[in-house]
């Protein structure tokens, strides 16, 4: 060996199927090996893993020009999918659910306050493990900035949410405002992460940031859609509907313009088949699919316009997926 | 002027009194000129400034040979300050607390939920604000990973309290080990952000995070102790004392291992005047007030062999004030 080759060792680049399944790894790892005081609920976390979306978005983004991810990009992917987990945490202590994933919620199992401190030690935990991945230098201001910059995005989201709990006077500009906070943000922050862990040059970034955005709104507009379709096509949301937690989504925003006796009533409370019935029938589904078209285009001309065949593919995969279309 | 200023400006140092002014002015700035969503939190937040011990130990410590600091070190200073806001508004959540620094709690005044996203928002805007200030090259890692891993060490502090809270054979040891992380873990970030911007060679990092630590606990000891001594002081804590709260503090670890028939009573429950009493005469005080001498003379130690003596003489003065001793 070398002396060059002990001084810096050239580290072989992955694929993006073993990043995939790395990233998996390295999040059980975390989960699993937690330190004593907080193993009983990480341990209970990792019985549910996510679909990993926000992972597979940042490590194709972070494809380079012979189709590897610097193993950089996995702590990145594993943080992101930390920092979602500890939104969570969080989010079901705001919205008392009871169950997440499929499993009882850690304020449920482990009580609020230790809830609390859970979704401060993932959010801890992601940001340590991101801050050990190396970027080239002229990257590394902007790659240390990106996820506390943009989770300030996702609290206001989540804080004007919560702000318009039962407002039905949402319109739909403010509608837009809470998801791109809530949702498209940390999208945003994992293309943006990837695309600085590419090779890709520059003046690419926009491509990146306006892909991840628009991504992440169609992810969220398809979920709010699910919710009024839920009659129509099995649901993957919890009972509870957003209308009975006071959450307004389009659907229902279009709806009430299009139908005054509806926003009254609507107000009022209804029950739900009666309000669903009553949003399909003003077009409140059909208007929301609409705007996921026009958006999904939006982010495909950006997808397009990316360096390399295969990070193009799988962006359209999850593109495609985010929009319910497979 | 030349080019060469134009590339590369000088930015002046600041002296340390006006490098504490502008931490003070930032955070007012930050609190104060939040988004509206928050506004109303974070500006009732600022009502009450704390003394800014966590920010003026960075800065003692960031200060240069010239004794001056490059202003970065005032938004890590500031960062400081807003992560502690952030664990606190989050500690009050967990304990249930009505007041904090003579106002109202976040989670009375607005409710829980937003407290939650209130910390949470805290967190990252502290975080951003520290990743957007520079260091030189090789120190930049371990300044982006500080604060994530200290704040790592304060959750699992924290949660280690919680998990005793009420366990009356709580051993000194544990006790110590929740303190180190809870409270001291955030003075040693402080000390080593500021050994990171000041201009000490490397090998002084171990001096810095030493005197970090050993003042962190002397802090949280002295104010373990005005809880038992505010008969004889008047103590700065809330009327409701650590025993009520199941808090088992050092005083009490030691009286209890003196006496046994009080450690049977305080399982059961007793009046707070006559714990204090017996807590007092079983010499659990002392034995604490002796271990803050010994913790003072080993930070003393640390700080007296760092360059500078602007420097030293400040740490001197804010290790004193920590100990309880101006």
């Amino acid at each position: 060996m070398t002396e060059r080759a002990i001084d810096s060792p050239r580290v072989a680049g992955l694929s993006y199927e073993a990043a995939v399944s790395e990233t998996a790894a390295e999040i059980k790892g975390i989960l699993k090996g937690a330190p004593a005081v907080i193993r009983g609920m990480t341990k209970h976390l990792s019985k549910a893993a996510g679909k990993l979306i926000r992972a597979r978005a940042l490590l194709a983004c972070a494809l380079r020009e012979d189709d590897t991810v610097s193993p950089d990009a996995v702590k990145a992917a594993a943080a992101a999918e930390l920092l979602h987990l500890a939104t969570l945490v969080h989010d079901d202590i705001i919205d008392d659910a009871d169950k997440r994933r499929g499993i009882e919620t850690v304020h449920r199992k482990f009580g609020e306050k230790y809830a609390v401190l859970c979704g401060d030690y993932l959010f801890c935990t992601a940001l340590e493990l991101v801050s050990s991945a190396g970027v080239p230098g002229e990257r590394e201001t902007a790659f240390g900035r990106a996820f506390p910059h943009y989770l300030t995005e996702v609290c206001l989201g989540e804080l004007l949410q919560n702000r318009n709990d039962f407002n039905f006077e949402l319109t739909e500009r403010a509608y837009f405002e809470i998801i791109r906070g809530k949702t498209a943000a940390l999208f945003e922050a994992c293309f943006y992460m990837g695309f600085l862990l590419s090779d890709e040059k520059g003046e690419a970034s926009a491509l990146y940031t306006e892909a991840g955005n628009t991504l992440g709104v169609i992810f969220q507009l398809s979920d709010d859609c699910a919710d009024y379709a839920s009659t129509l096509r099995k649901s993957k949301k919890p009972v509870l509907s957003d209308y009975a937690r006071g959450v307004v989504t389009l659907p229902l925003i279009y709806a009430m313009k299009r139908d005054a006796a509806l926003a009254a009533r609507a107000k009022k409370g209804m029950e739900l088949s009666e309000l669903k019935a009553a949003v399909l029938a003003a077009g409140g589904l059909d208007y929301a699919y609409k705007k996921i078209d026009g958006l999904y285009k939006k982010a495909s001309k950006a997808i397009q316009a990316m360096a390399g065949a295969r990070k193009r593919e799988l962006l359209t995969e999850l593109l495609k997926s985010s929009a319910g279309k497979m």
